[in-house]
């Protein structure tokens, strides 16, 4: 008999957009068989569902929340002083057992504290980390971190890698996923002082660990975890995502330029449409936060409906894979690793 | 009456197709009336030329080097035990006032060593730094450093920032360069501890510091200079043109896979192209070496004739400039920066 579906609790306020995607980023998944409770005013989101005709009898709930944290809101005062806010009302359903995940597309920074404090942290785990699933040429890759630490230490990083090499297993379905440590050489010893140093610790995890990597092997689909700093890969992600949209644009206005190349395109339509989709970060939907007793999915402030979509599928693939336990698991199996650190976490 | 056309010293045994590309863009810059010495082992610089039907009038000399450093090999193996190598003789005659500027396109680490020990600094730079060209929608960005130093300092973030807007405003042209200092987020007070001194100190120099800015902001065109440690900018860097590759080979297997497309691809083939040299990294030849007392352009191991040809020109202009001049006198007028850095240098 099969368990029961789980239960996404998405903080339907949040995001550039707000309910309109999100409560139909919750039908789609809904009608995929995902139970789904919508947070936020109820009275918005009962007239978003009749604006969609969603059937009753879809698996969604509605749980009021009376407040909004704002996309330019100061995470800690938004966690202190709002808590009613659509995310901190999502969050605590998961603590409280009535969801099993969470979903938002509202100010990341507040989602990111109100994850730590309100689902608290596993075990052993030094610092949650926001990974993100990235398209390449060929099979995707795993970025971790994206901006949830700055400053990291080594110790951290070799628990990037442990926690994302569990995402690629059970969300991507890799067997043995090959994990990088991003740096500026592929030779050991190659880099600043924290990555030599995560360097020995992720040598002796475990993981296939394929050593140091450089920024133009994340795209080759030659690797599967990318691990860094958070400051570095949230300007990895964010100059990936600003070079992919200056391409897009160039590539459109050069094609208008000339009467040949405007009927050449037509042609080739649905070629640069695939293409399009290849590099399309929406793909993936948004950034997991790792090392939580639950998960918690940051989208975008300007996530589309499939961007949302696809985060709610995620989410519900952790839930039903049990990855927070495998993670758990992981981070045990790897306790020693911490007495081999010199820069103490 | 004009000045005696700058010297240029190529090392013309670095890089990974060697003397034949060196050459062939040497000849290609000399034709232009930069004046110019090869520096390699003689024998094979004559064969080039002769290959290459290279006119006698041509203003290139050869001065013979009996040694080439390895790719692979240590920079600092390089610098002690190869004298007499093609990269460190060409350093030495600008030492000696033979010569005004250095391009190699050998290895990058020892070229960068060389710049440094045998050029020397510019009195008052704490570290030398790299900086490369990068196109954008617009007009170019440079980004500095991308990868001469790690582990750096605020203040060294700052006198990177003061020296690339030299170069903004000398090779570039840009009247009033637009400096933003790459983070996590735009506001002040976002970034790791090294970024919010960077931030306090560029905000006291005289440059146009437009505060931070993030990955995304770096290709849109609206900035002229962002700042960062050679860690991030080297990895940001790869990470760019990787991605550029990434794009072209999967845009081309797209078009190929239909006969429409093919067809369209046939038509707007005018506009591809356009729109591939914009993205041509070997549009700005290679990443000048600030800081030193004179000019050495680090060019791609892998740089073709363009590259190579547009890094001898690039290397002209600021010598024409007196770019170094200028830079040393920027640095001088910003002295009392060091007082405010926490983070000594």
């Amino acid at each position: 008999m099969p368990e029961t579906p789980p239960r996404i609790a998405v903080d339907a306020m949040g995001g550039d957009i707000g309910p309109r995607i999100n409560v139909a980023a919750a039908v789609q998944a809904a009608r995929e068989g995902i139970r789904i409770t919508l947070v936020g005013d109820a009275d918005v989101l009962r007239g978003e569902l009749s604006r969609l005709e969603a059937p009753a009898s879809l698996p969604i709930d509605i749980v009021h929340a009376s407040q909004v944290v704002e996309m330019k809101e100061k995470p800690s005062d938004a966690l202190r002083r709002k808590k009613d806010s659509s995310i901190q009302v999502a969050c605590q359903l998961v603590k409280e057992g009535k969801a099993d995940g969470v979903v938002s597309a509202g100010n990341s920074g507040a989602s990111v504290a109100c994850g730590i404090f309100v689902l608290g942290r596993i075990k052993g785990v030094e610092r949650p980390a926001l990974a993100t699933i990235m398209p390449t040429e060929k099979e995707p890759v795993v970025l971790i971190d994206v901006g949830a630490n700055v400053d990291s230490k080594p110790f951290h990083l070799a628990q990037f890698g442990i926690m994302a090499d569990v995402l690629a297993r059970d969300v991507l379905g890799v067997e043995k996923p090959r994990v990088g440590l991003l740096s500026i050489g592929e030779e050991e010893g190659k880099g600043n002082v924290m990555v030599k140093e995560a360097y020995d610790l992720l040598k002796r995890t475990s993981l296939n660990f394929v050593g140091n990597v450089e920024g133009r092997d994340i795209f080759t689909g030659d690797l599967d975890v990318a691990v860094c700093d958070g400051f570095v890969g949230n300007i990895c992600l964010k100059l990936s995502e600003g070079l992919a949209r200056s391409f897009g644009r160039v590539l459109k206005r050069e094609l208008k330029r000339h009467m040949l190349s405007r009927m050449g395109a037509a042609l080739s339509m649905r070629s640069l449409k695939n293409f399009a989709q290849m590099m399309d970060y929406a793909e993936y939907g948004g950034a997991p936060l790792l090392g939580l007793k639950s998960i918690l999915i940051v989208c975008h402030g300007s996530s589309n409906l499939k961007a949302v979509t696809n985060a709610i599928r995620m989410a519900a693939t952790y839930v039903e894979r049990k990855s927070h336990e495998h993670l758990a698991a992981e981070l045990t199996a790897h306790t020693e690793l911490a007495q081999f650190s010199r820069h103490k976490a």
